[in-house]
């Protein structure tokens, strides 16, 4: 067997996600391996043009916008600097992802492709693992979430830097993708090369691949959830105990976000469907944002707040 | 607020799971510290038998066997040394739990408790995890998997080696526990400290959360295929095809396993599920054990062995 070119692997993966995808594609180009090896891909297979954020935040930042922007001119790819101011909480990481995703959605009316790629995917299945924040939180991310697209997912970054070779692009070394400040690069670099030592080999992969099949049970849980809050939204018991108690708090967040109640734990919905499930007539349950759920004549309902 | 002692978690832990048990109780019991401590604590709850398994592979077994009888004697307990022969594929580690489950079975008519720590748990997720065998693999132990029941599953290991400190039992330490020959051994002292470490802690405690989560979403999803199965045994593609494919192929792994088909990947199922999902008159679908599943007048059937 030949092995195939890494910018062939690349087209192919832009190409299989493309059918889904319907009116203007842009690519978010950072000047890094994985998105110029993707818009690379995206131009061979369809008009394509290129978004690059400076975040204003490293010195030399706008050079290395500008210096995107040149290896995209060879590529007949017409680039676009967006440059945004970085504030808010949440820490500096936080808050220029934030940035940079509202300056990409305001410049873009349509699908915008990403070059996060399956070591990204892995990262973030063990972030959200070692976070503890629920299966959710390790399903990863997923290849088509409007106005996101990511083909790469389940290609290697090795691939995306082979690809730029032959294709004879100059990626730009971020420093912060090799500055151990960041809880993302010590997993990158530090845990899951471990990992990959004691479980001899594929972890990455493995990781991967248990977040797609994971995401597709859990979205097949969350579509049941949708069709029975649907056909019982005036939320009566009845139509509610016979489900499961990992399918009725699906429907219960359902329907408390509709009511406006502002976030949810998974200990407020425990305890709300405890009115369902553990019914011996206790009071109402107390909820962010002041509501209150509560049962009354065989039917879950919501107080807002202030009705006390 | 005073530090409650660690015995009293170990009890607390058994008497929370014990009104879910019937029948007669006994302790699996290596002479650790975790089995060590469980039996301690069963004891104090309710009447309890221990057996202690002597596998004949490491020298002087027999000896560790009667120290941890030893040890059990002045708690009252009854202790019951089942010497078994390890042989059979898969490694001695894989043989050694095979007999080791086999001889407590065989043993023991009701529920035996075991020992499992959400050390333990962490490791299985994190194993699973590497291995991507799928969310079933990672959602870990169950509390009460009859025969078996695991109530220290929320229980750090550090707390059964406080509670044997505190009953002044003297735990056996198996060199099979620091042995990194195995893989178990390095994901709990290199792996899960560096995640501990790089996620700043919380992470055991985290992997145990999510798993417990991910099971009740998977045995939510489980129990509603059940349904759709015993609602539909003739496997009429119209009662298949509006469920979720992440159902319907819980509905098929069902199906296939009930008609004997031996072993099922989730891409025999996937291939099966495009009978209903992705229908184009395509034909059979080789299955493992000489079975073939094909579709034929809106409906599914597997045809076993030489009907072909």
């Amino acid at each position: 067997m030949v092995a195939a070119s890494a910018a062939l692997i690349v087209r192919k993966a832009v190409k299989d996600l493309l059918p889904s995808i319907e009116g203007p594609v842009a690519v978010a180009v950072s000047g890094g391996a994985d998105s110029l090896a993707l818009a690379a891909a995206a131009r061979m297979v369809t008009e394509v043009r290129a978004l690059i954020v400076d975040h204003g935040l490293q010195q030399g930042s706008a050079e290395v916008a500008r210096e995107a922007a040149a290896q995209l001119e060879p590529l007949d790819i017409r680039a676009e600097i967006l440059e945004v101011r970085v504030n808010g909480p949440g820490g500096t990481e936080a808050a220029a992802r934030r940035a940079r995703y509202e300056a990409l959605r305001a410049a873009h009316d349509g699908v915008i492709l990403l070059g996060h790629t399956l070591d990204d995917q892995a990262e973030t299945v063990l972030l959200g693992l070692g976070r503890g924040s629920g299966p959710r939180s390790i399903a990863g991310m997923r290849p088509l979430d409007p106005p996101w697209g990511r083909p790469l997912l389940k290609i290697r970054r090795t691939v995306t830097a082979g690809a730029c070779a032959e294709l004879g692009l100059k990626p730009w070394c971020d420093p912060h993708n090799s500055d151990p400040v960041f809880t993302r690069v010590r997993l990158r670099h530090e845990v899951i090369p471990l990992m990959e030592e004691v479980l001899q080999g594929g972890v990455a992969g493995a990781l991967a691949r248990t977040a797609g099949q994971l995401r597709e049970d859990l979205d097949a849980l969350d579509a049941l959830a949708e069709t029975i809050y649907r056909d019982n939204e005036n939320m009566l018991v009845a139509g509610l105990l016979p489900h499961p108690a990992a399918l009725r708090r699906r429907v219960l967040r359902r329907w408390l976000k509709d009511a406006g109640v502002p976030e949810l734990t998974d200990g407020h919905l425990r305890s709300v469907d405890a009115l369902v499930g553990e019914w011996r007539g206790q009071g109402g349950v107390w909820l962010p944002g002041g509501f209150v759920a509560c049962r009354s004549h065989g039917r879950l309902c919501v107080q807002p707040p202030g009705r006390t």
